[in-house]
């Protein structure tokens, strides 16, 4: 090259990967990780990846190919080439006479092989090492869903007039439930990790009418079980001027519905990697009262929650029936709820909540509150607890609320059903449980 | 009413009040809050309030001026009656003949007048009350612009391709500072609250190499000043593949371009409430090295830092001599930024790295981060600290790590100095700081 090709290539734009089918015979700049080196006889194929794919580099000039040997997989580098139709290249297209320059240092061997299709390490594998596994497209894949997802909550819940709100993560007082509560110390007070942000949605509904917020809860669960984190990223909504729980599940089938919509249509590229079906969202989501979902399991009618094969059961029954991979069931006994439950009106046994089931399993629970000051009194009393402890939420009862209700959605859980993982931390970027507090 | 009448106005869909102009002549039914009562002789005006404004409905029935007398202001109620045209009334629009209903129970007074155009509560008071005074049009108007600033700033970043991330936000290992970090007991383990989600998004930008996180961080600041929270919300951006610092601020005055943006479109009613003058953000930012400023401040060019009095200076100077809120500093001295920094190349006193002032001051920290794995290494050697610690965040820069940088914005200081507050927890919904843990 000349001085003057050699300043044009310097200062050529960078080209992602997914754009080489437009660049057909132009000089073109790729920059990202090596992927995958393939050593034949007279040439090398490097497989560079990029945020947006793969595409090859054809190397055969020999002091760039000593210079590759030299660069392991996951080396960041910078190549300059013609972008050449070639229909046996991934898209299409590939990368012919490179220039080749390292970005970085060479990288250390990678504790597990990205270049395979599929990873098959174990599951501590894979999250021991999370700094390098979501390199894999197949796991970026999985979090692009989530990515997405969350994209979809808040777009669905704005076109509803939804004013998105930021609560605090320390509180002062461990009440929504007691038990399960990180402690921390707070300039030398004790304070808590929330558990959730239900107290403050509801109090701001007294002044937004409709809020919501996607953020991180705490639970200190001391059990070890595929669908349990100890935190775990929740998608709230909560809002006012409600008939009953009802209408929640109406703005929580928008939601879904949006959700679902997000993932199609802004991680397309994600959704066909890992070949999913997406669920189908119907119009009117199947819904049962809890007494007749017990009749027709055939269950004891004194149970008062479902187990997980009675969550199955009903996750067949909706598809079956209705064509849905979503079943609502409302009217879960009031024992089995927390205290700001709304009861169902003329029979208290039952409550204005309900559970929402995806494929078979619970996804959210939701419903309406209970709103007037006084039975906020109630309730505590009858659980035994003074409302001292509750002053800040029960302020907002004091002085005005209006009938309301809301949800709240696990991210984990969710992109878990989305993509058929057994394991909520295998849809986790970096899972926190019992025994896990790094990377 | 005849029964047929009756029907017609329980099934009489809600009205809000900023809808009120296009319903005139109309039977309406409104539901809110009772934000003011005015007593005159005949006639008593209700001023009701919901989440889009506020309305006047025109009381002369003696039955119904008896039901208002006995509801105070904050009880939530349903009003039916027919919107007229009255260029006297708020809106240009009132409700006579109206009917009322109660939603719940008469509300306790509010502990401050919300009815008062401006509400002049102690700082204590308004955030003792939080729960009432965010009720307040010019409080839920602040927060509105903060919500918009939310939005402004994840639209912005998806238009550039980058991917949201969720990072966890308890830690094992107190490393980034290693003061003032809050303390969690993790099932018996000893744990901490993450300070920033700095090291979190440096690994993920060797996933998808665009990654930005919306989330709480935690600060045990021990100084009670009022520009610091113990716990805030942190807008995080970190992307690779930049020439240096100078990709970075360009980025930013992107964001904050569109940040400005979302607050005009999707915040015109808070921004005319508060009469605020937006920001201009100029194509590009005016940016100083950190040596001319001081020499143009006339200070000692050994100084390692900017005092207050030198940032307003160069919020004057921005402004005057080229226009702009927005000043950016360059190159800030090594010796006060963190180990990840990345020197100014050829002189390792100074840091690729800024500050972006806006109106004055600090906004913003950002710049480029070392990103070769030997550096790391003897960064950390000369803080005097084992590369043990670091373990899961020295990953990502072993197996490939491209040149990256980021920044920051703590969203409650930016929407203080957008509406002109003296104190960030003005802006924070339900602030935490050395003596507030509650509400």
């Amino acid at each position: 090259m000349n001085s003057e090709e050699v300043l044009f290539v310097m200062t050529l734009p960078r080209t992602l990967t997914r754009d080489l089918p437009q660049r057909v015979g132009d000089e073109v700049r790729l920059q990202g990780w090596i992927h995958r080196r393939r050593r034949l006889a007279s040439v090398t194929f490097c497989v560079l990846r990029d945020r947006s794919g793969l595409g090859q580099v054809v190397v055969k000039d020999p002091a760039e190919l000593r210079q590759l040997d030299e660069l392991g997989e996951e080396t960041v580098i910078d190549v300059t080439g013609t972008a050449v139709a070639n229909p046996q290249a991934p898209g299409g297209v590939e990368i012919v006479e490179p220039t080749l320059r390292p970005l970085t240092d060479p990288a250390e061997p990678s504790p597990v092989e990205l270049w395979r299709p599929s990873l098959t390490a174990t599951l501590p594998t894979l999250l021991d090492n999370a700094p390098t596994t979501w390199r894999h497209p197949r796991r970026q894949a999985v979090w692009q869903l989530a990515a997405a997802t969350l994209h979809g909550f808040r777009s669905a819940l704005l076109d509803l007039d939804f004013t998105e709100v930021q609560t605090p993560k320390v509180v002062g007082t461990a009440t929504e439930s007691g038990a399960n509560v990180f402690g921390v110390d707070w300039f030398g007070t004790p304070a808590y990790l929330a558990q959730s942000p239900q107290f403050y949605k509801q109090t701001l509904v007294g002044v937004f009418e409709r809020v919501f917020e996607v953020g991180p809860v705490f639970r200190a669960e001391p059990h070890d079980t595929v669908r349990h984190l100890a935190e775990y990223v929740s998608l709230d909504a909560e809002f006012g001027f409600i008939d009953d729980h009802r209408d929640v599940l109406k703005v929580l089938r928008e939601v879904v519905a949006g959700m679902v919509d997000a993932v199609a249509t802004r991680a397309a590229p994600a959704v066909e990697q890992l070949e999913l079906t997406l669920p189908v969202v119907p119009e009117t989501i199947p819904l049962l009262h809890f007494r007749d979902a017990l009749k027709m399991l055939r269950a004891d009618p004194d149970e008062v929650d479902l187990s997980p094969e009675h969550e199955r059961a009903l996750g067949r029954w909706g598809l079956e029936e209705h064509g849905s991979d979503f079943v609502a069931v409302e009217g879960y006994p009031m024992a089995k709820r927390p205290f700001y439950t709304h009861p169902e009106p003329g029979d208290p046994r039952w409550s204005n909540s309900f559970d929402l089931l995806f494929r078979g399993l619970e996804l959210t629970t939701g419903g309406q509150r209970l709103h007037r000051y006084a039975d906020y009194l109630s309730a505590l009393a009858a659980k035994g607890e003074s409302p001292e402890a509750y002053t800040g939420y029960l302020d907002a009862f004091a002085h005005g609320m209006p009938p309301h209700g809301g949800f709240a959605i696990g991210l984990e859980r969710w992109t878990a059903r989305l993509v058929g993982a057994d394991n909520v931390r295998e849809t986790t970027l970096f899972p926190r449980d019992l025994h896990r507090l790094a990377p």
